[in-house]
């Protein structure tokens, strides 16, 4: 079993235990013995008979019976090596160290390649490379080498933590013990080669004494497996909780590409968090703060994103109220209870009101002075409250011990009113794992592809339910239109048809349509293979709808406000793909600079239901792996009931292959005025 | 001297301390004997000969001799009384504890306009009301009924604290004593019905004892006291920092009144603080820990808003790059030391490199799992290094040995990469106190006022050297216009014009003109008394110039975009008025959706020029303190070279009278389209 192997092993090798106790290499060994490790330890060390004082065995052939859990401690030059013979041995889980792997380039990555098919051909599952190991608290087993391990004991908990850092690892571990609560299960995960965070989340859903799973990531590998434990986890009532890197990164991916800025990768991750139903924090220590809000609570389907607070200090109440505020959470109430004092009864009389109320979220509970020198007394009103919404708390003071009682109570506390904030903004985010709404046939979309130019990217749209007004133009015998139209050349070549020219907006009449395709066709010849037009509107807003596979997270649909000043803002709001089209429904709500369409200052209401529609019906697209993008920008959103009209149209078909590089069909690109 | 009998006093009268040790009205007393207060107290208590052991004395008058300080411990109703009696003994200061005054209400007002002027009249300066005292740790002065000062000893230090709370003012006693530092003095300002905070910065800028002034601000009273301070401590070399509650106000004030979304409270609080030279902090934390980062350095004039990081574990610096990057600041290089570990000389030499780089302002070192268990070892590359440049750092595991040996040396440590980020970000804000340009001749532009209609505000702007080019437009011998031009009827009654029909379009010629005269004229009446036309221009992007003197803190200047996705987004720029044309070329850079105008995606450039000279002429307003608001809405930039037009004016004079309503002329205000 993975389970017992990976989280609880009793026969662990270490392989490339040091004899020196000052280096790295003989730390974990010392750190399990130093905690208790009960079960059996293997030293592997082909120069020493005795290492720290415990038989050491010259290779893993010599050591005896079965093998739960090798961890591979020995250079990054003699790790295959070392794999090769945990597979020989069939070691269900290897562990390996040493860096200098996919995370340093090309040679690392063809290394840590071999590493891993010389495990899989064992059956070995692969924890690492750069892994800090596993620490298992409840068993006293202490398997990493990482330094904050040094504490003298270690404080059992039921919350288990993944970290794809080993120094955040021992950072929380750290900052736990000085708060007087600790981890059922750490698991440091580094480069991910084979097992993942997500996989391991899946792990500890099942495991009897973890509560609660928090999640320190870099990155996103295989987000299919973070989706089924979340989805495993809400089923049983345990929260996952993720702080994840790479917020700024948001900013840097925009600058990327046109499409880039619309689905830039850490939007993606976060709305994949959601989808997921796991719950993001924005700071460090909320990592560790947040867990007792989410015990025994169930995200809200329809958050009021407001709070009551209850203060026995006026100042202390505001910082809280203030920084809410920023976050766009309002409070409903704040009760101040100086004048009753800290005293038990006025402050849980007044809790409980909060907490029963139907205006707010969550209740905060702010404790001023007194929780700095009487700990019991300020607690115990927050301790005697009860009522169906869950209770936040922030004490204004230096005050561990009062931290702790509440802690020990399962009551969420907050060192500063801003951790308290990203908890409860944090809370008001969090949502169940999505319903995916039902894909419907696709045959007839699959059949249209590949889709090289507009026409066919539009015939794509199109038989996914957005109305199309182009039609095709033959200059010999143009279609009856009603004029004025805009006119496009079709074709496969030209990325910027304003700029190229190929674009005629207004054309009034039949006349002045055959002279611009006449004029189009002899100033850009063979390049173009035909014309559409279609009646020009004025409608009331002009949307993006956008739809990618991101890199990391996979399909997301994305929805922003056209022209240049949203793109400015960067006013994008993303989802997982497919959408419902209630979803899009919020996700018009979201983009601000939809509020005209929205009617904003008495201007007309947009046809916000069939923007709805159209944005569920792009989604759609995620049930075909082989589109990679589509864009429609703008889309035209007119007066409502009048629906919505595509101006332009960008599909992009392929996968990659293996080397990376895509087998690609992409609707020629054309940029709109204004964006 | 005030300075002393503020922060200094030796001999301490207690009006109203009470026999009870258990009641708050005696902790005073004894905080000020459990801290060692060697100079003389004086218990007055009509009810008792003996207070906890010391002589008490039945009124202020019986106490003998001079009194420095008079604690005012009386409920609220005797407050009045009180400081009569200290008015009578020409006590110089005196400390009102009680609430219920202008914080509660027109009665409460009433009552501390009463007290204010009964201290007056006895040459008393007055403290709070709702004040928690004050404290000045190196005089073993603890004259606070404070809770935090139950602890066993207060540690001096060489910063000092003015908080409105007196519940922050322990709160960050608290904190800063976990940390292993104190505070020369401590002033609770509470309602400031005298005393203000700004004030008791400037004493501190004296005090020998104090280095840098933190302040915890709910609201600013007197800003011309804060300027003051802030300019001298700039000249001193002492920084000084606040922490101001109210950020998310803005958005409350942004949705009463149009022009308050220009100049919503906090933004002008923000750009105040800025002008004064006062670095603001946004996280709770943030104001302990910023100090050593600014003592020592001065206010860049351009920061290069990078930093460079040195780091002993790879997570940890992404995480403090991460942030930072959130809050827009770069990382022009990290440099991971992990393999060379947390060694003294590399971290050291790498440190050095990074202060004295060109391409950053600010080193940021990160310290990973040694400064847990081996602070001297983990910090003592932080404490060898030295350059140009400030050091910021941040230590990833509860090191609470590390923060206070970085601490001691005088280097800014911190506990959060929140709060690091933070701190950097307050650091590359904080500018050198404004040099204010002239006002120059303001004589004409007086002349013109008071400004009833848009011609007068028109004319004043011009006065003030924007560019008009509307012309008076007589019906019955219309001026030689350059056509098409737009049309508006002048009104000193209509407020919205475009809703009302007071405005025209696209007129294309003297005769469509004429007629839509005529048409107004026949329509709105005498509601109209005449009109003004100006040619119709197409601009590059529109701008929206915004004056208004801030209820807070005065006047400020106004820069955003126009349209009504720009007010949607709330793209504004605030800075103190006047501005140079320099500074108001910084404002055009900040504001986003002027990115068109700056040449974004090779779109025209407009007359930034003549957009940053139309924003120094209009904040000259700040020289005449009857202009109330100023509005152009859009101000239309045109391409390079050709200047900027305004397609509407608004200006509204007439100061508060007593009462707090104004006397008040408002030219006609119109709503152009879409704004």
């Amino acid at each position: 079993m993975l389970h017992q192997a990976l989280l609880n092993p009793r026969r662990i090798a270490l392989i490339g235990a040091s004899t020196d106790a000052a280096r790295l290499t003989a730390r974990a060994q010392l750190y399990l013995r130093r905690h208790g490790f009960a079960g059996e330890l293997f030293p592997v060390n082909p120069r020493a008979a005795d290492v720290l004082g415990e038989r050491a065995y010259p290779s893993l052939r010599d050591v005896p019976g079965d093998i739960d859990f090798a961890y591979v401690l020995v250079n990054t030059a003699a790790v295959e090596a070392a794999i090769e013979a945990c597979a020989e041995r069939r070691v269900p889980v290897a562990c390996v160290l040493a860096d200098g792997f996919a995370e340093a380039g090309q040679e690392g990555l063809a290394l840590q390649r071999r590493v891993l098919a010389a495990a899989h051909g064992g059956g070995v599952r692969l924890l690492g490379p750069n892994s800090m190991g596993i620490v298992n608290v409840p068993a006293a087993t202490a398997c990493s080498v990482n330094a904050a391990l040094e504490a003298e004991r270690l404080i059992p908990g039921r919350w288990s933590l993944v970290s794809h850092s080993g120094s955040v690892m021992g950072t929380l571990l750290s900052r736990a013990a000085a708060r007087g609560f600790g981890f059922a299960k750490m698991i440091g995960t580094g480069n991910e080669a084979d097992l993942t965070a997500g996989e391991i989340a899946s792990l500890l859903v099942d495991d009897p004494e973890t509560d609660a799973i928090l999640l320190f990531l870099e990155t996103i590998r295989r987000p299919e497996l973070y989706e089924e434990a979340a989805r495993r986890a809400h089923a049983a009532g345990k929260p996952i909780i993720a702080y994840k890197l790479g917020r700024s990164e948001a900013g840097a991916a925009l600058a990327t590409t046109h499409t880039g800025a619309i689905a830039g990768s850490d939007a993606a991750t976060d709305a994949f968090l959601r989808a997921c139903g796991i719950a993001r924090v924005d700071m460090l220590e909320t990592l560790l703060e947040l867990p007792p809000l989410l015990l025994g609570a169930r995200p809200a389907a329809v958050p009021k994103r407001a709070v009551r607070v209850v203060t026995t200090t006026g100042g202390g109440g505001a910082m809280v109220v203030d920084r809410l505020g920023t976050l766009g959470i309002a409070t409903a109430r704040m009760t101040d209870t100086t004048l009753a004092g800290a005293r038990k009864d006025s402050v849980a009389a007044a809790l409980n009101e909060a907490r029963a109320a139907g205006d707010c979220d969550v209740a905060v509970a702010v404790i001023g002075s007194s929780a700095q020198f009487r700990p019991q007394d300020a607690v115990a009103g927050v301790l005697a409250s009860q009522g169906p919404r869950p209770l936040a708390a922030f004490l204004l003071p230096q005050a561990d011990a009062s931290l702790q009682l509440l802690a020990e109570a399962g009551v969420a506390a907050f060192r500063t009113p801003e951790a308290c904030a990203d908890a409860v903004r944090s809370f008001l985010d969090w949502r169940a794992p999505r319903a995916l709404p039902e894909p419907g046939d696709m045959s007839a979309v699959q059949a249209l592809l590949p889709a090289p130019d507009e026409p066919r990217a539009r015939a794509v749209f199109a038989a996914l339910g957005l109305a199309d007004a182009a039609v095709a133009v033959d200059p010999a015998a143009p279609p009856t239109l009603r004029y004025p139209v805009a006119l496009k050349a079709v074709s496969a070549e030209i990325a910027h048809k304003t700029e190229a020219g190929a674009v005629v907006l207004n054309v009034p009449d039949e006349t002045a349509l055959r002279a611009a395709c006449a004029e189009m066709r002899a100033r850009l010849g063979s390049r173009i293979s035909g014309f559409i037009a279609q009646p020009m509107v004025r409608g009331v807003a002009e949307a993006i709808l956008g739809y990618r596979r991101d890199p990391l997270v996979g399909p997301v649909i994305a929805l922003g406000a056209g022209g240049v000043l949203a793109e400015v803002y960067r006013d994008v709001v993303l989802r997982m793909a497919p959408v419902s089209a209630a979803e899009a429904m919020e996700m018009i709500a979201e983009v601000k600079g939809l509020a005209p369409a929205r009617g904003y200052r008495n201007l007309p209401k947009g046809d916000l239901a069939a923007l709805a529609q159209a944005v569920a019906d792009l989604s759609r697209l995620a049930a075909l792996p082989d589109v990679r993008e589509a864009e429609v920008n703008p889309l035209i959103v007119l007066q409502e009931g009048q629906g919505v009209v595509m101006a332009d149209a960008l599909l992009s078909t392929g996968r990659e292959d293996a080397s990376g590089t895509a087998a690609c069909h992409t609707s020629g690109h054309e940029e709109w005025p204004l964006v």
